[in-house]
């Protein structure tokens, strides 16, 4: 087929890339890169959808439904979408199972192309992520452009990988002293069935795109479900996607989006459906609980309590500076974000000298004060905040049981006059005040957690990694033999290790091709962006044997 | 480390193996090709450990018990096992999980080297597997001995390819314009933690041994807990393993035997254990259900119903013969073995003309009544019954609400005048009566199924594999174009279809490197042997990165 020619040398890459796990993206992820009037048109391109049904899915329904506000301007987008049944959804999937029958060369080169046209869509993407999730214009663009593309083509090729791992068809021949028994055989990889993907608020196709293109190379059908207030990003992956499907003839049905309202959610319906045999489910950990007690194969990230070791160092500085933009990047609504910060009782060591806790804790709170208020980095590293739930769980916490070392700041945007913006929080609290730092607390807020001791410092850290889940770890260790126990005894809590991040480097930030996300290990998620478990559930190996 | 200098090339080839899919074994699987004594001395050896303690294991324990019954003798072998507490295994696998901290070549070492002195083994194994099985001499040999290796021998092999899959480490180069960003790297695999592996009554290597060794190879220490009735076989194998392991100065408590009885099980005890991680099971599916309830990762292997699809056929002799014998083979007490014939009321084609369904049936039982009642394939064929419950289950059913067209037949066994012994019992019935065939009947039993037509004989058996699970489907069909329908259909169910087999070919085989055995897909259980699948859950990937 015509789309595997075209990018069978990429595939091979990706697949290569895979492998090598160095430095690899077939798509820049600076808007430099592209031409000088994109950013332009995309917001232009953008502009056009609101107040209007959407109607590139080229889906017919009697019921058009949205509810996307803008934490910029904060009011509502006025997008609606196709809203169909659940029953609907699940016939339509059902006939477009043929996508199972076509071989994993043809799936790739149209789930491939797909990314083609989406990246020609990079900047209308980004400013739909912007004014959906609040994320800053050059977070967006990243996020849900290149790297989304990224991990994308990333579960393709680990996908095509494992569909091709066997021959398709051989002869075996066993020698049985007088004559030799001689058995045709072939393999099939068929598809589970169809697959949900439920996506979140915050990174509607980043975190969207692994399970959905995990779950299509792997001959499934699928139905995306972003959230309510999230979905213009996931749609026009979508509608590119089902316009390739068209142009080859495939039932774009392949692909689907549903639609619903917080007050008027679909997704347990859908889980529930006994069609669906696979859920892809990012978000919140209270429901994600619930999609992994379902009678389905589920990948799910759900929330963890990411934290920092401040053990030694050489330099205070570049510290605090690097924990501030980490906690603070996106107001903290990653979830690859930092939120504890666990300091010795008795300080920490730096080669300039002994610093106090109480010093410690005042550097990271001026860290983060100095990086607000620098008028060319503040705002556009807070980007803006999501929801007002997230807003008012940080406001009404007061001093969550602790010291409020840095309040809530006054950002403008002089961009967005009207955007919900809000500066970490910084919280100087002590070892016993687990109501406070031992749940995740979404959003911009960081507790500076005094502890016993270094060994109670790690001990702290991976009990909640065990019972809380972690994506994330960041250490600050100079000292060789306490950083290996760090990383051996993180890695038994199923937990990565960031050691002595500075200067560019940054927790937050897993890339495609190298970085596993999630491990799947602890309560944060039972699956990973993207391991060979992540594809090989999708489907199942079935051997026949012919005779004569 | 030696062992793996010593057994590198073998490991080479058995992971090229995997990949090939043709036949291929380094195990041979004829008596023949062993030392011309070997049986004698392996009976001889077996006969040395009747009535007295089992101390290879070098464990030290205050309570010995054993309950094992030759179902050839229909005495009990007097053996007796340590029974350790249930706090006490598990305290042991925790003391020697720096299993896990070795490397993966370490590790495929010393396991490949225990299966080499399993092999110095095979003999005296196969008959400690017939005098707790009832298995035939041939089978216990083959099944327990190089069958069992080459089984073991794959999920080493294919967990040390999955365990070497990612560099170990590498730097991570990402051109930022002005500079490069270099982030130092490492990639973990991280045991799950301890694995229990539960064993059934028939085949108490071959079903073991594939769980064993994979939770071995990625790091996890393991209980095994064979069946009350089916302890020698692999207490063998353990005990020659945790030697290997003392040589190489390992904790040998990477591999424990639990053993209890059939009046006091400590089988869930076990399992519901927090400290167990990982769970294999082979057995009846009512356990398998429970243990698949657990909050645990789970690799069963429970029943299905197989069945044999008759179609049309060029010569019905070669036919029915060959299920004759697979139906046969050790009194149907394999888990592969067919137990249901489907064939259409109006009967099938063959070249010689067309049969009527009374003629088809008439042709099965007079097969199987001419291999029972043959001098020198009978009771070689039957071996004999592992338990009382499964006589009781046959002869208690007696028509099974249709036709007795061959009753259990009188056989005797020269060898052993005590055997155990009954042939299949052919029932002649109508699609109806479900409450018959449509649910395992453990045993030497065969319904020949009247359907409507061909149509519904597949409907009637994708039906079964969908709802109550198959491991096999045997189909005879000289129509191209039928022949690909039911493949297809049945692949859909996830159950893989030999075709038209006869001669030497049967159903009931599962080669190592090439038959994936179980698919996962259907109720007759979730994980397969070996797919890669069945290796990757058993570990976490956990990625590090180190700046400056």
């Amino acid at each position: 087929m015509k789309y595997f020619d075209t990018h069978r040398e990429l595939l091979e890459k990706a697949k290569q890339a895979i492998k090598d796990r160095g430095y690899w993206t077939p798509y820049p992820e600076h808007p430099k890169a592209y031409a000088e009037n994109a950013a332009e048109e995309g917001n232009l391109a953008f502009g056009k959808h609101l107040n209007l049904p959407y109607e590139e899915l080229g889906v017919e329904s009697e019921n058009w439904i949205g509810e996307e506000v803008s934490p910029y301007w904060q009011t509502g987008l006025g997008i609606s979408y196709p809203a169909l049944t659940t029953d609907s959804l699940i016939a339509n999937a059902h006939a477009a199972s043929v996508w199972g029958e076509m071989s994993a060369d043809d799936r790739a080169g149209i789930l491939i192309e797909s990314l083609k046209r989406v990246e020609s869509r990079y900047f209308e993407i980004a400013y739909a992520t912007m004014h959906t999730t609040g994320q800053s214009f050059m977070m967006a663009f990243q996020a849900s452009g290149p790297h989304a593309n990224d991990r994308a083509l990333e579960a393709v090729a680990l996908g095509h990988e494992e569909l091709t791992r066997f021959p398709a068809e051989l002869d075996w021949v066993k020698p049985m002293g007088k004559f030799d028994l001689q058995i045709h055989k072939d393999y099939k990889a068929i598809p589970r069935g169809t697959g949900l993907v439920i996506g979140c608020s915050t990174f509607p196709t980043w975190n969207t795109v692994p399970g959905m293109y995990a779950s299509l190379i792997t001959g499934n059908p699928v139905i995306v479900k972003p959230h309510p207030k999230s979905i213009l990003p996931i749609a026009i992956v979508i509608a590119e996607l089902r316009i390739v499907l068209r142009e080859a003839n495939v039932d774009p049905n392949v692909i689907q989006l549903a639609v619903d309202t917080l007050s008027a959610p679909v997704t347990k319906e859908l889980a529930e459906h006994d069609d669906i045999k696979l859920i892809d489910y990012t978000g919140g950990s209270a429901f994600g609980d619930y999609i992994e007690t379902l009678d389905k194969i589920t990948f799910t990230e759900k929330s963890g309590v990411n934290c920092v070791i401040l053990d030694s160092m050489k330099d205070i500085k570049p510290v605090v500076q690097n924990i501030a933009f980490a906690s603070s990047l996106y107001s903290g609504q990653m979830c690859t974000a930092p939120q504890n910060v666990f300091v010795p009782a008795n300080g920490i060591d730096t080669e300039e000298g002994h610093m106090s806790f109480e010093e410690v804790a005042s550097a990271i709170s001026a860290a983060v004060k100095g990086l607000v208020e620098h008028p060319k980095m503040g705002a556009g590293t807070l980007g803006s905040i999501q929801n007002d739930a997230t807003l008012k769980r940080i406001n009404s916490g007061g001093d969550f049981g602790g010291e409020v070392a840095l309040d809530v700041l006054e950002v403008t945007n002089p961009e967005f006059e009207h955007a919900r913006i809000a500066s970490p929080k910084v919280i100087v609290t002590d070892e016993q005040n687990t109501d406070a730092y031992a749940n995740e607390c979404f959003g911009p807020i960081i507790f500076v957690v005094k502890t016993a001791d270094r060994s109670r410092n790690l001990e702290l850290v991976a009990e909640l990694a065990r019972t809380k889940g972690a994506i994330t770890c960041s250490a600050y260790c100079s000292d060789e033999q306490f950083s290996k126990r760090i990383i051996n005894t993180m890695n038994h809590a199923f937990t990565p290790v960031s050691l002595n991040f500075s200067g560019a480097a940054f927790v937050n930030q897993h890339a495609a091709f190298s970085d596993f996300h999630v491990t799947g290990g602890n309560p944060a998620g039972n699956a990973t962006f993207t391991n060979p478990e992540y594809i090989v559930k999708r489907f199942v190996w079935v051997g026949n044997r012919y005779f004569g």
